[in-house]
């Protein structure tokens, strides 16, 4: 994991911190239809962090294993992140 | 917010221990692709808590809605997390 | 499944014919990446056709069985649908 | 579109069916519940289906573009597809 390393982990900070307002508003018997959009806000802002480290993915490592003749291994891979999707 | 509370709180503490690691795993410059895995973890076990959530809330809220007549408004919010899902 | 019964038959139609673009497209050997947005696009439609079947269940199955007391079976087939999204 | 072709056609033409029986359900007013389960079962099938055409796509064309040097357009319409997902 190297270029947009700083992206990633000011993303995850934020994301962090969102999950911590779910919490609270679990605390404090909120409404759970605002609990539950909280929670998938999280959810999107995790799945763009997958976004920016899978495109980081294939322009790095992917690309070099296709390269160096070792396509079937990374393609494998890449393929169980998109079917776990 | 009420019956299984506890439940959702512990859950929720765990995904931020799992989303912790996410981040130390970013920091660390470990591998892209068990990097996503983890984060699809924290992602799925949040979606677990939104299922208990909203299951609670059907039970609850949306139940005495319609046995109030407020059928329309809360069939409305449950459906706009059904399509944002 | 009574309401909405003739636009439901008629966007059904709709992606069927959208279906049959797809493995035209197939067969004619067309870009793969063309051939995944055309098939997504069927998934998009049946996408949208469940949330119109879902939220008339809700409104007229749903809301029936909480009025008579049946209300966890109900859920619980709401939830299982949700649970697979 | 090469190499699994037969197979692609093949599954498309038995979520085509699968589509018929949609159709044959809500003419039939079947319960919706019931409906929603058939549609989401074409859907999984079209799913299963990208995943082919996609991973057969990563190792032909992806590769060769790779190869080629022509790496972030052939990246960028695979990020697209994975983001839609």
């Amino acid at each position: 994991m190297q270029a947009p390393k700083q992206d990633i982990i000011h993303r995850l900070q934020i994301a962090k911190g969102h999950l911590d307002k779910v919490l609270r508003m679990v605390e404090a018997d909120e409404y759970c239809i605002d609990i539950v959009h909280q929670s998938m806000a999280v959810q999107a802002a995790l799945k763009k962090i997958d976004e920016i480290v899978l495109e980081n993915h294939l322009k790095t490592c992917v690309a070099d294993s296709i390269r160096k003749g070792n396509r079937d291994e990374a393609i494998k891979e890449v393929m169980e992140v998109f079917k776990k999707k």
